[in-house]
């Protein structure tokens, strides 16, 4: 049977499995004192080549939610893409967290925004007028929640017309690893050079079983998280557990390999799919996410076959690669696909 | 190197370990539509003997800000004892998730609450008068943060003045494993049927990587559950690590064998304390955890011979025992104080 | 100088200021245990003609958000206009008192939204689905920003929409006084004889100092409402001086001939106005609010004549007429804008 | 009839009455953009003889909750006295605005509390601890909730041990002119000369319909204030009659005179219960709240005859004077007292 529902649906990589283990040889301190948490900032400020505070938690929700915590105020406003998993798929979480920040909404393809509709957007929020909730930061998503990636020049753009107007950058990246991979940049690159202050890093799509981290390139944003954390329910006693997922995460490439792998697998899967009579991709496969509108009697046959995906929306059906994905279960989708196309 | 520091610091029974291992046999639903976490709840229905909505949390800080957050108003109040968890250690996190909902503080030796009291402060809590904050329901911990165990008439007794006055019963659960170890009754018996309505079942520190369950009895309390978990970052996309960490707990009852082993280490540890010269115990020593006042000068030679313990206030020193406790270590403490205690 | 910047500019109806003054004829009891307010609520019952609870509150504002307050889950939504006052103009204060629910925004031309759009977008919205804010009510504003207003047809139709999935409807009355005048119907048929289950009955733009009321015609959704009030600091100790206003707004049809004064005067600014070339009104002149666009050269011309109104986007203009415009100093616009258009 | 029952009972004061009714002639900019509004500032600085910003808001509780917004963190904790009217007479508002912060309660004869008290609590209150609400501010209560008054002592040593912590002290001042009156201090003295940050400035209960100002002595705790105030509901569209009734109540020290006047009821009131035989003074008597324990009938007596009192606790019953509370109306309490006492 093979799952493209979500990579949520995979479970652990060995590697991090085996570290969860090693972990477990003994007792520790709790609540992040113990070696493994110790070491972390620093393996992940050698990784990103710059000075950065880290925290580790153990959901995407949750790292998105103390992150926007961080940057808003609770008369305030953040920008984020109509499609972002903030808006959608967190249930309110954000306006929890924040003291009931807004999410202010940007359109654009492919769920990337621009920097110019950005502006624009920014410049009619009513800055400084007292009846209007006040914009205090930016958030992106990459790669996006259409598996699209944003450029570098484009992180930079966006970082540029935030600053000038004091607001701060996050980037949400549940799926950054996936966006690295594509982009063949460091992940210095891909963030802080770009003025990215500060982001989510998620491990748990790529591999661990519940683990990311809220990094501070911006350092001076993160000086209250230890206490939104802790209020959050998010200062896991067992710390070290989180945390050795994270490093084995980031060790000897781990996380990159894992999603080359699955965006591989995603573009094998789009381009048989694609090819398919009345057949369509609905976004451009650059990670490791395909949407792409299939005819429904077509994807009646490839469910009812026990291949599992995600309907998006009308025709459009989601299928995500993930670092376990089986190259033979992405051939039996396109060739049974293929058999029953018309 | 002996560690009484806390329960937290014990690591993962081998038993839940290797539950956690299990659950990665390949792909599953994510969110809890996996079939670990779908069996979950009428295991734990088995277990309480009792029809309930079961939730698996990954921390016991989230597990009780959720729970009271079902039975609070954000214009109301909670009762709970001053030395509680949710009023000392949770950094506002109950305010955070109820919405706003004040914590109403009682007294009482070694803390626990009485009913009496209980009663005295809602009758004096302006009940129905828009001025004052409406409480709404009561919370106690049991064990208790002292280590002290409420006898089954005293959970009664709390539970009626509850109910009398139309307020719901949340027990904090953190370790109710070492109260029902040392109550020898059911689970049932130490809950529903004494008129508990909700709870936070606690498996961490007791053996869990980072595993708890809120437990609605009252189940129409639950109906909301879903989303506030949500909400909170705490529907864990791979829950089944979750879910099989809980259902390892409870199986054989490990769970029960665990508290068992840090209960008797416990009393091993106190029995040998408090026969110290000017050593006196600073609460009955029920459960796992052991207060006792100790000579400022002895603490100090333990804790450089590496053993680690709590300061709680004062000359009083706390030592947890866990599930993992060896009994070298108690005699080790024993001794090394003994030789040391003038 | 004529002010036309906002209804909020007036003063205060000679007759409200009269029974202001009545007020002061002795003590009264506090917070709301007067006789004035101790008989508005029946008065108000009488006004729309059934049962109701009423309860006073000082500013539309806080109208808005505490009515919001009651039809809103923390984890859940309300649908509302693109140009609502709520998403617009409140400052973040719905997301507050609801504990952070969301606003979702509907299009519709002319700040109005139709019960078709509304339905598309409730059905798109993830009811049930854990992940997704729960929407749990609509806001409707009438007379809407613009100045236009819905037709009782238009009203029941939203309203059957929202009753369809379980939402409650919600009306902004700030300016309820100018749309009946418009309708020509009774403030029954304007409201819950449509299905309306809340409204924020406004007068301070009407002709009172600070007064405004939130009528709940679906009595049981009151029921929390005092709490919400007076953690609002909005439960006013001599609560009889805001009763009073809105005991004088109602009687002897004095809302509705300050209102129709109001809108026959936006008539006859608008007709003038879109006379002149180069002039367009924005939206249908339907109340007291006139949205037009004007070369900007005479906009200039206007205000250096000390003029007052109000940019509302690009050239678009808003001149609002109040209860005391004086007919001449409408007749002093259309005069020099006519001798200034070219 | 004679009401002791509350100074809320009692109406508006002439000079105030005609300083509403003189506002409203002709139009005004709305949201404070009057002139009444925009000198009040500038005429509240002289009174007190410094720079300050100053907000006029229409409540006590609301000045209150802002106030204490201003100076609080979602995570955080603010100490008062156990009766202050933020912990037991606002329903939950300070935990709303403040987004969840927690009251720590002091104890302390005669509802004051000491530096030295303060001093130990903040030292108990784990400082920087994770797991601990971190303090943030003291609210104190001048003149108290038992109607006693500060000495300048006091005051400045609970300012110098919060600001040593780094907490910034608040004052609620809803009965700030009556302790002025007794300590017979300039307003500078009472306030920012011992070291208050910020207070609430109160014209209520002392003679205005609605009116209290949020003074901020430490200008940079008040650079967020408008937009909480705006979210908050409570930024009034026709601002000038709440400023004016503010700048009426400081204007030729009508506010002072009306307080002496209570002041003196007051104190005559005591006097004359206090020598009956079976009554005791409950607190002392320092501003114009008389707390005295009287023999149930004796009370019951004055009740039938319809002398309003409020009964506190037990056989304590609480009368307060007015500004316009009548000589003869307590000479009748005296005598009829006298003539039932037994």
């Amino acid at each position: 049977m093979a799952r493209f529902s979500s990579d949520n649906a995979s479970g652990i990589s060995p590697e991090i499995m085996k570290a969860i283990q090693a972990a477990n040889d003994g007792d520790a301190m709790a609540y992040g004192n113990d070696a493994v948490t110790q070491r972390l900032e620093g393996k992940i400020a050698e990784l990103f080549e710059t000075d950065c505070r880290v925290f580790p938690v153990a959901t995407g929700t949750i790292a998105n939610c103390l992150a926007l915590a961080s940057i808003a105020k609770p008369y305030g406003a953040i920008f984020c893409h109509r499609n972002s998993h903030i808006e959608v798929d967190e249930c309110g979480g954000p306006e929890l967290f924040s003291g009931g920040s807004k999410l202010k909404l940007l359109d654009g393809a492919n769920a990337k925004f621009s920097a110019t509709d950005l502006e624009a957007a920014i410049e009619g929020s009513g800055l400084g007028g007292v009846h209007h909730s006040q914009v205090t930061g930016v958030s992106m998503t990459q790669a996006s929640e259409l598996g699209t990636i944003y450029e570098l020049s484009e992180i930079k753009a966006i970082a540029d017309v935030s600053h000038k107007y004091g607001l701060k950058l996050h980037m949400d990246g549940a799926r950054f690893a996936n966006a690295v991979a594509t982009l063949s940049c460091s992940p210095a690159d891909a963030t802080w050079k770009q003025g990215v202050d500060l982001m989510s890093f998620g491990a748990t799509k790529n591999g661990a079983m519940a683990a990311e981290a809220v990094i501070f390139f911006n350092q001076a944003l993160g000086q209250e998280f230890e206490f939104h954390r802790k209020r959050a329910g998010q200062l896991t006693s067992k710390m070290r557990f989180i945390s050795a997922q994270l490093e084995a995460y980031i060790c000897d490439d781990l996380w990159l390999q894992n999603a080359r792998h699955a965006n591989k697998m995603a573009q094998k899967l789009a381009t048989g799919l694609a090819a398919l009579p009345g057949a369509e991709l609905f976004a451009p496969v650059e990670g490791n996410q395909v949407f792409v509108k299939l005819p429904p009697a077509l994807t009646a046959v490839l469910r009812q076959a026990g291949i599992q995906c995600h309907t998006w929306e009308g025709d459009t059906v989601r299928f995500v690669a993930s670092f376990n994905t089986n190259p033979a279960a992405v051939e039996e989708v396109i060739d049974m696909a293929g058999r029953h196309a018309t």
